[in-house]
């Protein structure tokens, strides 16, 4: 169903404080809490002694302290000691491999032992000051891959959007989708148009004229396991659009974990990173509240889709062009599956 | 379980607006819109292209745009056009044959091809403006049959509703119930006794004295598929009952069409139309707000009933005289499902 | 999983009115009200007649009359009578043995058969004006076990109630468990240790100083089918300990009966017996409410638990020497649940 051996979103890492946090992450019930050097470690989140969730204990020098009966549990899943027993003969729990980074959490929740680094997605403009991020988290009861075809088929947003990033353009203007390796991008470029709303307040923020045509761009970029960077913005008309100056632009790029919780439920890490006014945090705050009501639009369709589908697991679905995005980014998660499953 | 070929009602008529309404009416999932002439269209509430839900659409020149991404979809289940696609292709979904008629919105769940305009139930009152209708809507967690066998059986009226329209009398006067082709009809006739509270309240409506003796009768009708029509009133006693003039009684009819949601759910459409005052309005509201109440006194004895009924799946009920209504119409039911099967 | 020949506490007396109560015990729905000798008698929540739940009638004279259609049911699961009709081919639905005792409304879901006033416990205090009851009723999602693992075994009072009863002594001390017939009793004592702050509360209450050094106990005892009984109290040190005389220590009762309602779900009626100012009820309600607050919070704990537990069915829990008394007290059951197949 979904990839196991990636690094998928746990959590922002100020989720994590001096109290465990528990969360499920693809099936797997995991409680994240700061070990000794601070650094943040995953296991299961059960007591090896009776089965009580290690989340409703407390964290005492970096190791976790369970709320029944005082076990303590190491970063590794080995208990370390328990009050008045020897704990040599614990069997261990599963302890996850996470790396810290971007203000995330990221966890592997498949084999220990194949955890690969190198898997770990590199983004440029969360270390970079000249940018900006601001972004939320939703819980939402839909099979993960619905969320990516959402993403990777912007036609929507003249459906669901409409008050804000909509616009009719969008529809009529037909997108290209390549695969590149294992990353999906499809492709949509507008010319010479008016700006919607989001775009047109976008431009205000960036000191250009809300009213003036501009050139606007969507580039999704799926890559495994669930994430879908847009690289979205708008240009001054015959200024050179994608490429255009940044003074004659308003550039960012939404950034989507979707982590899937379990076969039907994800949580849906959305955000956004800008190039223009990094600093002004009012800015960020006031992209962020738009973004989370737009995202919001989406939960109600998204839901209801996933019933409409379990309820007819009969019916086939259509692939049109517009569906390339998500299709093509199913086929490489299908790929990378098998080869999960031969390895 | 229920009658597939039928006329159910799913709605009344103002609940379908500019916007598109989502019902699930047997089993299946509905989406109800106003068509190109104005006339109402019921399709499956499921987009052909990906499964979303039609219903969260709009509707757009008489044909429902899909909210999601745009499929424009016809009265009859075929999809028209979408933006920047050719359909032709596109497999259609069901559309239900729908009549608008009385106030409400009637469909038909079952095979399209063996519509039936001759199984239209047809109530007079409903367009004699010596009539006046209030009603309302409720949402049950029981099996259909469990609401056809409360109103077939209104000796429960005693017990239910003690303080408005049940009295001991109702329970000492036995029934008659027979069949009449597919109609089941069960008659009580109560003579000389004194009329309770909501009857007293119709009387002083229509200038008749509250305290006087009257008789007072109740006469239920199911007819298939699950409406029940109860002929209901007083008439100052020994002036010919049922039968008296208008100015000694006063007479309604309780209108109750029960539409089956799943196995064990109904949409209760529960209402009265009356022959006194029909101009009343504010006496309108005061009978629905009486009725609303009555009918809300229901709701826990039908929901645990059923919950006790499902948990004791191998315990034959008694049937006693008094459910001859609720048992004869049952075996209409099973009649006409015998026949649905074999043809 | 449970044992069904055992006297298990359904409601306190008080909540059995001139009203009817629903409660389910054992997996069996059944309604408790005040027969014709006052006397309270259950029988199962269903009627004869249609499945109606008889806990939403009435009690007329000592029985219950159907809040549907008014059918008469006697203590003994025989109808009595139903307005029109003939009673007599009406099959009997289950009545349950019932004791009323120390304020508590005990039930038999068994076999009526094998009833046995024996196996009714006896507790000294409940009818003793030396000592003093207060306690409340929780509903917790869980097996039964899980709540008797809980009470047996008194380290987890270190983790879970740190601020109130709660103290490191507890977990470094260990506790010694023996089975005496069908109970099984953990017993722990600490000495010269500082008192917790619930129980400096019950030494000023009983005009000790809450300073001083005490003698700590506890003692848990488990009598089938799921009572947990705890001796708790503190004396001043080097007083004798439990057999300290009355003014020299705060000694209670935990009274903890645990009922299960389904397979996953607990009544737990917990409460505390005190010798010291029995007649002080600003007193009892003290501690009661501070008995409310310790006992909620162990709900979280014990429904996580569950949870975790039914998701990894094939996990064995660890067994250590703080979990004798409820491994010992499942074993008890286990014995006592043998003996009940085979006879």
């Amino acid at each position: 169903m979904f990839l196991r051996n990636q690094w998928y979103v746990a959590c922002r890492a100020e989720e994590v404080t001096d109290k465990p946090l528990g969360r499920k992450v693809c099936n797997e019930s995991m409680v994240f809490f700061k070990g000794p050097t601070g650094a943040i470690a995953a296991v299961e989140d059960f007591c090896p002694h009776r089965g009580a969730p290690l989340s409703l204990g407390r964290v005492c020098e970096g190791q976790l302290v369970c709320g029944y009966h005082g076990l303590v549990m190491g970063c590794d899943g080995h208990t370390v000691s328990m009050p008045g027993h020897q704990v040599r003969g614990f069997e261990p729990v599963k302890s996850f491999p996470v790396i810290e980074r971007y203000g995330f959490v990221w966890v592997w929740p498949g084999d220990a032992d194949k955890v690969d680094q190198t898997k770990m997605p590199v983004f440029e403009w969360f270390e970079n000051p000249a940018w900006a991020y601001g972004g939320g988290l939703y819980h939402i009861g839909c099979d993960y891959r619905l969320m990516i075809d959402n993403l990777m088929d912007l036609s929507h947003e003249t459906y669901v959007h409409a008050t804000s990033i909509g616009q009719t353009e969008i529809d009529e203007t037909p997108s290209q989708t390549v695969t590149e390796g294992n990353a999906v991008v499809t492709r949509r470029l507008m010319e010479g148009i008016k700006a919607p709303p989001f775009w047109q307040m976008a431009m205000r923020a960036n000191d250009l004229p809300e009213d003036a045509l501009v050139d606007r761009w969507q580039i999704c970029r799926f890559s495994p396991p669930s994430h879908v960077m847009i690289e979205v913005g708008v240009a001054l008309s015959g200024k050179g659009g994608y490429h255009a100056e940044a003074k004659d632009k308003a550039y960012s790029v939404v950034v989507d974990f979707i982590t899937p919780e379990t076969n039907s439920s994800i949580h849906y890490f959305w955000g956004m990173v800008r190039q223009f006014k990094p600093q002004d945090s009012e800015l960020t705050a006031k992209i962020r509240d738009g973004q989370a009501k737009i995202f919001s639009e989406d939960l109600q369709m998204l839901e209801m889709q996933q019933k409409n589908i379990e309820a007819h697991p009969e019916r086939k679905l259509k692939i049109l062009s517009i569906d390339a995005g998500g299709v093509m980014s199913r086929r490489v998660i299908e790929r990378l599956l098998a080869e999960e499953r031969n390895t």
